[in-house]
């Protein structure tokens, strides 16, 4: 197997690093001036390595390798959150720098075909997923005039990026044969299990239902006890109450949030006539979910039907769970058990990732590596460099695997 | 005793409604440009009834009357809430209009000396209680600066209404004896015993206490519920528990209401690392509202021992019971049982009024008629003629009862 230079990937991280640190952590939000200086040291380090490298039409920086035959693309994204940690997706994308650079230099895997990618605005500043989306479905002219939080849309940044002529680079069904993407895990599942690679099953899926609480606005002095129909007491009483029941109904790896909520009119002196909140919840399986959702239903027809406040829910975001594919999970956890022998695990990711929407098109597969005290979208965000160096070799191994073996998938 | 003349007190009534009228209630806040023209209206009538008129510097209408002796104010306020109730305080205004008028003209009780009132914006637009506090504390720079919601001070909205040089109408203690405030009740207490008239113990006491959660902010996915430390699902168990405990430690007529809810960031994506609620809760005895403070304080303390979130306090508000006066009160009892044998209730003030700034410098006392549906401060609030007309007869008698018969006091 092809040896990864493990102090270059690290330096190369910590170069990317510079475009907006900030403190220990970084501020390179998608089409930031940090981020198009970033894009273009990328795509420079892919053309050092041996790529074709183009910023395309949607701002992706897609290195192409020189070969033909079935091809791997290695990506993730570089861009991060207004207030971001150093590695997130970052990472991805230097692994996959690093395992093209050392594949190409190895004479004995110099003609396998490993393209890289740092896919535009996974974190959503403009538009989640822009570049990945671009890369299987092209965007619509709804997705160029989507806008960042300071009213620039996409298409506006793009020329301001230099890309407005730029061409989009597509997906090849007759060259790409698999997406891998490496990321670091964001949660504390592999390191509070002393593991040092995870081999993502799936990628949860998310559901969001907003409930509204719906009683009679009255003078917080005048109204007796007795006859009140407080809003936000039910919000009350209905958050314990889900929180309780979704406890029994959830998978142990499933999660769930209460992170919108809102009391009208909100003044001390007023008893609250209306109150809404957002129940999201995330899991692998989609028969949890199911299940998960029924019960927050259920406890919205009991607490409507009890009569006092109206209580009534209507699901707003509804996204499927994303399966990894099997061939190339294979490949990741035959590498994990050599570099890693017994210290990894297979697991879903509860963080939505470019796969979601690349696997509608072509197989993907995903490794994680440990977060330091599962911090991440946060400055503080850090994985040990050894874990860093062992990732990447991983997934170098699994790369080797796939394209110098003939598929069974 | 004198007869007061119902029908025209009615008819005063409605014609004041016409300033500021929308739909069934009125839009008349301090000194909008209605409230301005209403209080020429008010003083006019006062003219018309053989008072002696000032709009002074506090934007009060006060109609003195032109005997001497032992004089009893009847006041209340005419502004109105945003979306206020046609009777409100302006009801108590024009009872005090209508019994100077009546014991004016009434050779019996011609001699009588009884002052009107319309105290302004007790309602608070500018400043809670800024005419009662004039009369009897005087303004300060700081009172005068006070702003309503469009930015503009007290100072310039006096000057606006010409008031800029007007005198302050102020409290002579050799004077008045007494202050007599007739009120709809606000409340549904009158009318679900089937009674016509509320002789008012107390003025409630109100505390208000900030309770503030804070836990750690995380990503709604990547966080494992074991790890949470989740500020709002902290806030639901407190806002559950607090409304059991309360309801065991109250009296029958206390009431508390959590009216304020913060949860932050407020991102459905994400867990809360802080919310903040306030919890306040009125009653007539300092006692009870001691214990109360002690509920809740207890389950701040008892939660934050817990250790998941932070949980903290601050007392921010404090008004404290205000006690009506003993002979007034004698007064408005028997004439009460007089005009509604056995349909007539002592009972505490739930919301605040003129009396609890008036009080700390002379007697006062207030009569409640009940309200329809216990609705006010909206548009729909109405009480019935018959009732309306009761009162003011019944106020009549007291005021005649206090004038007329050396005081025991």
């Amino acid at each position: 197997m092809t040896d990864i230079d493990g102090p270059r990937l690290l330096e190369d991280l910590h170069r990317l690093r510079q475009f907006g640190a900030h403190g220990h952590g970084v501020v390179r939000p998608t089409f930031s001036e940090q981020d198009i200086a970033s894009r273009h040291w990328i795509a420079e380090q892919m053309e050092a390595a041996g790529l074709s490298a183009t910023l395309d039409a949607a701002g992706n920086v897609f290195g192409r390798s020189p070969n033909a035959g079935p091809t791997l693309i290695l990506g993730s994204h570089s861009d991060t959150q207004p207030e971001g940690g150093w590695l997130d997706g970052a990472m991805g994308v230097m692994y996959g720098l690093e395992v093209a650079r050392a594949l190409l230099a190895d004479p004995a895997t110099a003609h396998l075909s490993v393209d890289v990618a740092s896919w535009s605005d996974e974190e959503g500043t403009y538009r989640s997923c822009l570049g990945a989306t671009s890369f299987v479905d092209g965007l619509s002219d709804a997705d160029l005039d989507t806008s960042n939080g300071d009213g620039e849309s996409v298409r506006s940044a793009l020329a301001r990026a230099g890309l407005a002529d730029a061409p989009a680079v597509r997906f090849e069904p007759d060259r790409h044969v698999g997406h891998l993407e490496a990321h670091i895990e964001q949660g504390p599942y592999l390191e509070e299990r002393d593991q040092l690679i995870g081999v993502v099953t799936s990628i949860v899926g998310i559901r969001s239902i907003d409930v509204v609480f719906v009683g009679e606005q009255n003078h917080a002095g005048t109204t007796p006890m007795v006859r009140r129909k407080d809003a936000a007491r039910a919000m009350f009483e209905f958050g314990v109450e889900i929180n309780r029941r979704l406890a029994e109904t959830a998978s142990p790896t499933s999660v769930w949030t209460i992170g919108h909520v809102s009391v009208e009119p909100g003044a001390q002196s007023i008893v609250p006539g209306r109150a809404s909140i957002t129940v999201q919840f995330r899991d692998a399986d989609d028969a949890v979910l199911d299940a998960m959702q029924a019960e927050v239903e259920a406890v919205v027809v009991a607490m409507d039907a009890a009569g006092l406040v109206a209580v009534s829910s209507t699901a707003i975001d509804k996204i499927v769970p994303t399966h990894m594919d099997e061939h190339l999970r294979s490949a990741l956890r035959t590498a994990a058990e050599r570099r890693a022998p017994g210290r990894w695990a297979e697991m879903p990711s509860a963080a939505g990732h470019d796969a979601m929407v690349l696997s509608h098109h072509l197989p993907c597969a995903m490794l994680f590596i440990p977060s330091i005290d599962g911090v991440s979208h946060d400055f503080a965000e850090d994985s040990h460099p050894d874990d860093i160096v062992l990732g990447c070799q991983a997934l170098a191994d699994a790369v080797i695997d796939l394209l110098a073996t003939p598929s069974s998938s």
